[in-house]
């Protein structure tokens, strides 16, 4: 599977989460392998959790699932540009690559605001790919929250 | 109990933390009442997860025996400056303030790097009282890692 269908893979995992009543934010982690190994979205409400972001969810269930705290030669795809909190968990994971889809000017910690990346306080840093099906997931977005007025 | 007995229970947990072969930084949350609800260290090698950094795991502790998602007038004292994940979780689940003791340079995220509450793209900001303890903290770091050298 291209990257195109992992960004499919994660655009499905954010209207999961539409339909929970959750902020649509979607992510999918791909193994070395090239195999999706984890898969959700925002769970904050339903998990009465603050850091439930999907990015986060990925990585804590790999993590579990390999009894590492380290995830080398893994890439994470989400819909939207991480905020502060996600960014930094990937870095700590070490993650691979990260590609993401629409841009977060109001909350986004990697082109905006905090810029994680950008810091030596930041001791890996993934290689970024943004702007992928970036439209598709800026509409789940402005849809669910002009649904919520 | 005032802010220095937070911080000793902090650095309790942080000397409990080193003990178990984790990097001794402690956190401890006080509720609104001023008692202490939950208090934890780092735990990022016996969960095998990269988040479970002491900060974020009394938070997620509370906020499920709240069943909340955000944590109003809670207090968060740390022994060491919150890397850029912590300080943007504290900011999602609204604690009112943070008090921490060492400074990090090499990773913290609120007065170094990606100094995560002055951006706009963080929503809400706690008060920040720093240096609280701060040589009893960065003894305990600087004594385990002389330790596994």
């Amino acid at each position: 599977m291209e990257f195109n269908g992992f960004m499919q893979a994660a655009l499905d995992e954010a209207r999961k989460a539409a339909d929970r009543g959750e902020v649509p934010v979607g992510a999918v982690l791909v193994s070395p392998q090239g195999e999706i190994v984890a898969r959700d979205g925002n769970r904050t409400r339903a998990l009465n959790d603050p850091t439930a972001h999907a990015e986060i969810l990925v990585i804590r269930a790999r993590c579990a699932e390999l009894g590492s705290e380290r995830l080398p030669g893994h890439d994470l795809y989400v819909t939207l540009e991480p905020c502060a909190m996600c960014a930094t968990a990937m870095s700590v994971a070490r993650i691979r690559r990260l590609y993401y889809g629409a841009s977060d000017p109001k909350s986004g910690g990697v082109e905006h605001g905090a810029r994680v990346f950008t810091h030596p306080q930041c001791h890996h840093v993934p290689e970024v790919y943004d702007g992928i099906a970036a439209r598709q997931a800026a509409e789940l977005l402005k849809e669910f929250f002009a649904a919520r007025r």
